[in-house]
């Protein structure tokens, strides 16, 4: 496993170096991290950053986590860490960066609430696993839901994640208990591509009880932060985490989820981003589904779609011709009638014959009508002509 | 029990026996007598579409149900029979017309198909029941559904119901099998008001296995249909009559229903005349939730609500002060945090105290703010201060 991509350059190296110590020295997400590097280059950001004459909210933050150390030494460390666990960095500049995350710098402000201040895109990614993350997203669908989830979400999103894998899309997901580990477990059953944002660090993901599902998933999917390894699994790293999964997938699913789920941000930012946003439907009658049919209920301005298998999920993110059958159940026999015909073989005596005339009667057609059709009827074997008239015939139309 | 409302006068009484044979010579819906009618009145519309020299469709199927009779003793024979079984005429010139119905006449005509052509408003209505069909239809809610119900949609159907009819709303809906019956018995065993819209005579139920439910609807609420006592339940007639059930109330739910259920055009009905279209949803696993999700799916232009409880469709159908509350789940101590608070209480150690440069420093957040926020977090239980330090709260904002 390599821990960089390909040579690279001495200034090269500086940029990422400056990447990655400044994703550690300000929580990401941060707007004005984000300016300040768009204006001046990651290299001279940090230098403002953390000159020693720098004020305001973000410098004295940095100066916290700089704690006095020489920034190069910093990246240094940080970059010896993540060699040392085999984890690689990847940042806007590198070919592997997913640039679909670049769309959140778009976020809407008045989609923002207090805790949703940070929605700015990563500086940097760390990374294990044996795969491309650009490749990888360029076809992803992030599926999440309820840590406590039912016997109904797990087989719902065991469908959907291991359909979706199959078809080869890409599995996104946060790697929590219930949903989270139901459709990583899916993609990988079905022998396809997951990748896992975290909140802490990809040497230690949470929960621990996953510990089995991450080794997985670092061997044969992606386990994405960012965060440096190391890092604990704080609260709010999670909701902050949440524009990621949004921002790397073509659309976000929310599978199952109670009234308050965490996963219900991950859906509102796909929105938020113009991503497709879909929620499963499930029983009223489950505190589980609550948060789903809470999404689904949504006014058209601010739209979330029923999804029920994965050909809905495909219509929604794919491309032409992924277009979902729409389930029609089994066709009868009156679909092929005109209405006239169809009031004709409604007014056909089940047992003993009638006259065109009574038949015309008892369907309120014109006479003229009932005796053009009912030959073609009897033809067609709706009804059967015997003596005295017609009878309906046993396998058709009404029967 | 009355079989007519008030004393009709001379020319009263003429309108009403035209109502009743028109109802009668055309099967319901006919746009072509609806305009012959609003052109002329009922008593001479009908004298023209009898008169020996008419011509076209509409007068050879009147024809053939008027068999030669005169029509005055065709509507007295069809008076007799109703005042007989104790069934009423309800015309769109008696007191108790429910003027709702006339907004039939709007359904557009892109909306139409085939099977669609006759959406016209009714001619007249058969009644049985101790109620004014016009007062039980101001306040009235439609819920229909498959035939083929399962436990969970008989739930709901209950449910809804129940609940709605206990809040004094009328439950319409169309007394067949499975959902129809449900959702009847549960209004009349909350006490409220039910109306069942039938494809067949008032005097001859169908399902006959319905009977008993039936006769109590008759005793305790409305049993009203287009066609005279005797009329068979023709197929077709189901798909005529489900335009009166959208029409007759204020919004339209279908509860359950399968991929190809007849309950899917009573919502689209709903849809077309303007009315609230609602849907609830169930297990994506159940094929009689099908048709539930496929209308969920529609596009915002043809907007069907999901609706999960009595609540939500009174949020529909209501007025002012009728907003469902929006489920919400537990608070969480969390909740009453700021961001930057959030962040700190997450980064304190819940077992040996830290120093506020430490929790800054975990936290990434200046520690100038570390310093003025941790006392007052101290203050509100989130966290503890003690020796060395701060320490997490047992039972404070992220324990």
């Amino acid at each position: 496993m390599t821990t960089t991509e390909g040579a690279a350059g001495a200034d090269e190296q500086q940029v990422r170096d400056a990447r990655l110590v400044l994703g550690w020295l300000v929580e990401p997400g941060s707007k004005q991290l984000y300016e300040l590097v768009r204006a001046h280059g990651p290299v001279e950001a940090l230098a403002r950053l953390t000159a020693g004459a720098a004020t305001g909210a973000l410098a004295e933050a940095a100066a916290v986590r700089l704690n006095g150390r020489d920034p190069a030494r910093l990246a240094q460390a940080l970059w010896e860490r993540g060699a040392r666990l085999g984890v690689r960095i990847v940042t806007p500049e590198s070919a592997q960066w997913p640039e679909q995350l670049d769309d959140l710098r778009h976020i809407s402000v008045e989609g923002r609430d207090t805790i949703d201040r940070d929605t700015y895109p990563p500086q940097c990614l760390w990374v294990r696993g044996p795969h491309d993350l650009r490749e990888a997203g360029a076809r992803a669908v992030s599926l999440v839901g309820s840590r406590s989830s039912t016997v109904y979400g797990a087989h719902v999103g065991a469908e959907l994640g291991y359909g979706l894998a199959d078809r080869g899309w890409t599995v996104v997901s946060g790697g929590a208990y219930g949903i989270d580990a139901v459709v990583h477990r899916a993609a990988l059953a079905a022998g396809g591509l997951t990748v896992s944002v975290l909140a802490c660090g990809v040497d230690r993901p949470y929960p621990l009880s996953n510990s089995a599902l991450f080794e997985q998933i670092a061997e044969e999917g992606l386990l994405v932060s960012e965060w440096p390894p190391g890092t604990a699994p704080f609260k709010v790293r999670f909701l902050v985490r949440n524009r990621v999964i949004a921002a790397l997938s073509r659309g976000t699913v929310l599978v199952e989820a109670a009234a308050r789920s965490g996963a219900r941000q991950t859906l509102r930012r796909a929105r938020q981003l113009g991503r497709a946003a879909m929620a499963v439907p499930g029983p009223v009658t489950s505190e589980n589904s609550v948060g789903c049919h809470e999404e689904l209920r949504r006014e058209p301005h601010e739209p979330v779609r029923a999804v029920a298998s994965v050909g809905h999920v495909l219509e929604e993110v794919g491309g032409v011709g992924d277009l979902a059958p729409v389930p029609r159940g089994r066709e009868q026999a009156l679909d092929a009638l005109d209405p006239v015909e169809r009031q004709l073989v409604d007014a056909v005596p089940r047992r003993g014959a009638a006259a065109a005339g009574q038949i015309a009667y008892e369907a309120g057609v014109p006479l003229r009508e009932a005796l053009a059709k009912l030959p073609s009827l009897a033809l067609r074997g709706h009804v059967r002509e015997q003596a005295g008239g017609f009878v309906r015939a046993r396998n058709g139309a009404g029967s």
